[in-house]
């Protein structure tokens, strides 16, 4: 992403701070009036902004629907701190207000004595519809959804269903709302139409004939990625969720399949960067949990490069007859691991927009043979022009403030720069073939792809890079300095 | 991403293509309603799936909006391909009824003098407000936003506005529908409400008394980066978007935010795996193009590398009186680009998201220290165990299947053990610093910290890493193997 701006104040709620502090010590009734024009989000920051001891009051203040829009937006540990301190009741109250899938996020968040106790204090009907939402998983579609959507007979005409939507409108129900979904009598989705086109409808008509009969939906057991991905191929606001009967059982909105998918970015950048995806944000996140997320991928890659000291093993002989060629070991091994960074980084987003299935896999072994070979020929003649520069140097006794400049490679020093070009050429290919082929790989047997890791594969070509060093080695200096 | 289902059929669209082309060649002007129902995206697949000769007979088969409307959702090289060779009258009816701002996008990607030529042919005032839409950069929110939206004088009454909305509907405008806003005298943008709380709204209210007088708008010189944050913190479905007087200009809708978010997303995962991001997806790129973003980068990579070479070359001495040292190096600077990699994907992605900002610096280096020294230590003591156990398996004679099994590391094998172990905590401490302090360099002095790219903090990594490893050695070693 490109640059946030350094800490863009969050003006509006930190110059309201003072003020609300004052209200809320002198005439708390005060509060509500003073922040009602208020984005809940930036009243969110203020809460976030008072001593914590201060909250129960400054959401008592609040009226009960503007209290849990405020608690929805609020930072995920201090809501929980917050309703966990609370009294059960005042607790239950707010939850109670909340939007039917946000009440859900929230009690799985808590710790289940508290979640337990809240949702006792719920009333009834509230309580009954976040335990169904509770039973889904929470990166499912289910787990997604809200329970709060329009839903009217597809043999109702216009007109009553335009009745329906003011109705619901003005009971101050938010979510959902652009969106008018059609079920037939057996409450299966039949139909969907928005708003607007409702509202542009003939007088008179059926909803049958005006809603679309095609309705993009998902089932609630669905993965939220899939949830994303028709979102954003369809240009969707919402998505009904619907059971194996096709009956409608809520809608998800566009809001949280955006925070569904930059989780999901989340996710991947970190398992790309080699380490387990973290649970909460950095910041958020304790120091235990943190290392424990990185000291496991880290230990298996280190056991991973142990293979490396084994393989230059292998080689000591010809290691001790051409120490010269230890030099040129950290360059080779890691432009072979930096070319299957760049393969594996392009393979794992292509795969994740769906901009190449596992079925392209030999289209893309094409492709990046081609590449391999490329890349691998021009840092190839990059290290052989080295070479032969520095011998030239070394030779002619150049200096540079008095320094001798340049190094010398010996009598074979061709043959050296030969080696390490065309190693080069092999360990970039390899490198680059391996990149792009360890996604699809993981993915064909049920793997997440990004967990082809940068690291990962630095590793695996790290041991076979040497391999295919002391091969050329071998080849090429065999007779002379091996 | 979690993985999407290996190739899942489209199976609306590949059923359909047989059926359309058999309509093609006997009645074209069946194909408007055979296809009605189905969404452009669906619809825009079943092009994508016919011979490209059928296509301008195919468009000119559809009602003209409805054409305009799969155009939109037509892959873009194919969209290009088709529009250009089309004669410039029905390239321009298509292009014009689209919406203004996918026109603006669409006429872009042609080649100047086909754009021209459109552009010419399109009407008056569909020419303008593409004009106007074309000054704005791509990535701006003027770029993405569409000029068609429904705004309404503040001074008018609730009903007045309704009655508009209807109308704008029925004229079929399909964008920006959902929210409604307000401006003053001056065209200043003054309120916002969405058609929900309009239908909610008591008869013979005023706009003004009705509308949230505190609109989130940006400014059409603003970055898309800047939409999407405000999308995702305020749960949006539009963006306003103002001028310099705060007069309103234009919409951006949520779906171009979901896509604008997915490129971003697209470009850092590239840059961070070490490369240029690519103007057009993985396959759809040219060999060159993709070369050319790949050598660049991998060539500066390679040229840093080469120091590695230098400063093997400054230990020469160190090398050739212990060379059992050479065993250890991959493993060594590759655990210290491993770490860094962990640590710049964190960072890069907590300073994206805004988790952290620029002045939590030094909280970042106080638990980055922290983690380093403990994955170091970690990883020390598996390095200094691997030494010793392979040691005794060597002096203990210890065979697998006839080969004999273990490493001879010589009398002094203990110090070597701990020469590795320390310069493995001193090069992963290095390793984590150093990948999580860069991407707040590069942010300070004005670069995308996406920039800091796993193999760029490895590269890093590898130089000092080896001086790390040798001095540790020297300090160790020194009077026993050096």
């Amino acid at each position: 992403m490109t640059p946030r701006q350094p800490d863009e104040p969050r003006t509006l709620a930190a110059l309201l701070v003072p003020d609300i502090l004052e209200l809320l010590e002198s005439s708390p009734d005060a509060v509500a009036a003073e922040t009602e024009e208020m984005h809940p989000a930036d009243l969110a920051d203020v809460a976030e902004a008072i001593p914590e001891h201060l909250l129960p009051l400054f959401f008592r203040s609040l009226p009960g629907d503007r209290a849990a829009s405020v608690l929805e937006y609020l930072d995920e540990e201090l809501r929980t701190t917050l309703l966990e301190e609370m009294e059960a009741g005042q607790a239950a109250t707010l939850v109670a207000a909340m939007q039917p899938d946000e009440r859900a996020d929230v009690l799985e968040e808590l710790d289940e004595d508290h979640a337990d106790d809240i949702l006792e204090a719920i009333p009834e009907a509230a309580r009954r519809e976040t335990e169904a939402l509770l039973e889904y998983a929470p990166e499912s579609a289910g787990g997604l959804m809200t329970t709060q959507f329009v839903s009217i007979p597809d043999a109702e005409t216009v007109e009553v269903a335009l009745a329906r939507v003011r109705a619901i409108a003005r009971e101050g129900k938010r979510e959902a709302m652009n969106t008018v979904y059609a079920t037939d009598a057996n409450g299966v989705l039949s139909g969907v139409l928005s708003l607007r086109e409702l509202l542009a409808a003939p007088e008179g008509a059926r909803v049958s004939d005006v809603a679309w009969s095609e309705v993009r939906s998902v089932i609630a057991t669905a993965d939220r990625e899939e949830v994303a991905r028709m979102v954003t191929e369809y240009d969707l606001v919402a998505v009904p969720v619907i059971d194996a009967h096709r009956r409608l059982l809520g809608v998800v909105t566009v809001d949280d399949v955006i925070d569904a998918i930059q989780e999901e970015q989340t996710e991947d950048v970190q398992k790309l960067g080699g380490m387990e995806a973290l649970d909460d944000p950095y910041m958020q996140s304790g120091f235990l949990a943190l290392l424990r997320k990185r000291a496991g991928w880290l230990s298996v890659l280190f056991v991973g490069e142990l293979f490396t000291a084994s393989a230059m093993g292998w080689f000591e002989g010809e290691l001790q007859r051409a120490a010269i060629l230890t030099l040129f070991i950290p360059l080779i091994i890691s432009s072979g691991g930096n070319s299957g960074s760049q393969a594996t980084s392009l393979i794992i987003r292509a795969l994740a927009l769906g901009e190449v299935t596992l079925r392209d896999w030999w289209r893309v072994v094409a492709r990046e043979l081609g590449s391999g070979l490329a890349l691998g020929s021009i840092l190839g003649v990059l290290g052989v022009i080295r070479v032969i520069i520095w011998q030239q140097l070394h030779t002619r006794g150049v200096t540079l403030g008095g320094l001798p400049m340049g190094y010398d490679y010996g009598p074979h020093y061709v043959l050296v720069a030969f080696t390490v070009g065309t190693a080069l050429v092999g360990v970039v290919t390899f490198g680059t073939l391996a990149g792009s082929m360890l996604p699809f790989l993981l993915r064909r047997v049920g793997f997440d792809p990004a967990s082809a890791s940068a690291p990962f594969v630095a590793t695996l070509v790290d041991v076979t890079g040497l391999v295919i060093y002391f091969t050329v080695a071998l080849a090429i200096l065999r007779g002379t300095l091996l």
